[in-house]
């Protein structure tokens, strides 16, 4: 791993793959800084000085091969190999999730479902049996799972993010509208689309 | 609207404003820079830079009144109010965003549910009916309605924006695994579960 590159270049970086293979799927074959900042909103002395962290990828004039761009991210990103996800909550939220087909091909994989309740324990969720949350340490530290997805309410997240880090959980995607606190080894990101829209009616004028 | 705050500041807002009602709710009156720090992951010393673009709402030494705090909050980033959005796409994904229960008391509400297919125009979900997508730009433009959500397919997801941007919406919320082109007047924000899951795995080891 290339040392110290910023964590908010990391974070473009996916979103680089997914416009490099949206590229690829309608047909293209080359394309070039310039390009991509168009596509992106970002500029492209930004997207050339980013890549350039992972050696460049490309060479000046000829533009980028996307192909191998996208095989070059994957790896960079570790998603060249498909990750499983322990996912925590099946109510309205963790059903939704669950049911999401933009996970695949891209490098996760949901491979177990959990759920405090007793009357959700056992049931089907799609293609998944729920199973008991007092059953995810034992489950999650025997398959060696890292990931996990928290769609449990508010005032479970932080107990249910103690408990996955305790099994062995090292990046967690929460949908639960709430700041989780984590040790310095583990990964957090949020879903929260409020938050989202709270950033966006600062700027509304009516 | 204080001139020239940058952008990532207003984008910190919205979770100062997340976690302040989280202790509101758990009965807290005041708070501190660095309380809110512990909770967030952030350093003290951002949170009073942060918050000092505004007038810095408290006094050295006697923290933050939290109630206070939320109210100027609320006001700075206009969610003191209700916003209409209207959502676009109806599918399993557009179902799941109707039902969330997350918009409310948080500034947002969900106005009208518009998709194009015709076996669904018509049809309950939730509490809406669904409209056609062709009666969007009329209703949009009648309602006044400024903020919408894209949970169509991403091939179709420029297009559904360039039309709501047309009809007067200036903000949206794409759930759309794509890049979206908009005018400067225009915000855009993104949820895409695989974007952040994929800025974990860089930092995972095994």
């Amino acid at each position: 791993m290339p040392p110290n590159i910023p964590d908010i270049v990391i974070g473009r970086l996916p979103i680089y793959l997914r416009a490099l293979t949206r590229l690829a799927e309608e047909g293209h074959e080359v394309t070039s800084s310039h390009e991509l900042g168009q596509l992106l909103g970002i500029s492209s002395a930004q997207i050339r000085k980013d890549l350039s962290h992972f050696g460049g990828f490309g060479k000046q004039g000829t533009g980028y091969q996307i192909d191998f761009l996208i095989e070059q991210l994957r790896q960079v990103l570790k998603v060249n190999r498909e990750w499983e996800v322990a996912l925590v909550g099946a109510g309205d939220l963790g059903s939704a999730v669950a049911h999401y087909k933009g996970f695949k091909d891209r490098g996760f994989h949901i491979a177990c479902v959990f759920d405090i309740s007793p009357e959700k324990v056992g049931k089907k969720l799609g293609d998944f049996t729920i199973q008991s949350t007092q059953d995810a340490p034992k489950i999650i530290a025997e398959r060696d799972i890292k990931m996990a997805m928290i769609t449990v309410p508010a005032q479970h997240a932080q107990e249910v993010a103690d408990m996955l880090i305790a099994a062995g959980i090292r990046a967690i995607l929460n949908y639960a509208p709430i700041s989780l606190n984590v040790p310095d080894n583990v990964r957090v990101q949020y879903i929260d689309p409020v938050v989202h829209m709270q950033r966006m009616t600062y700027y509304l004028t009516s």
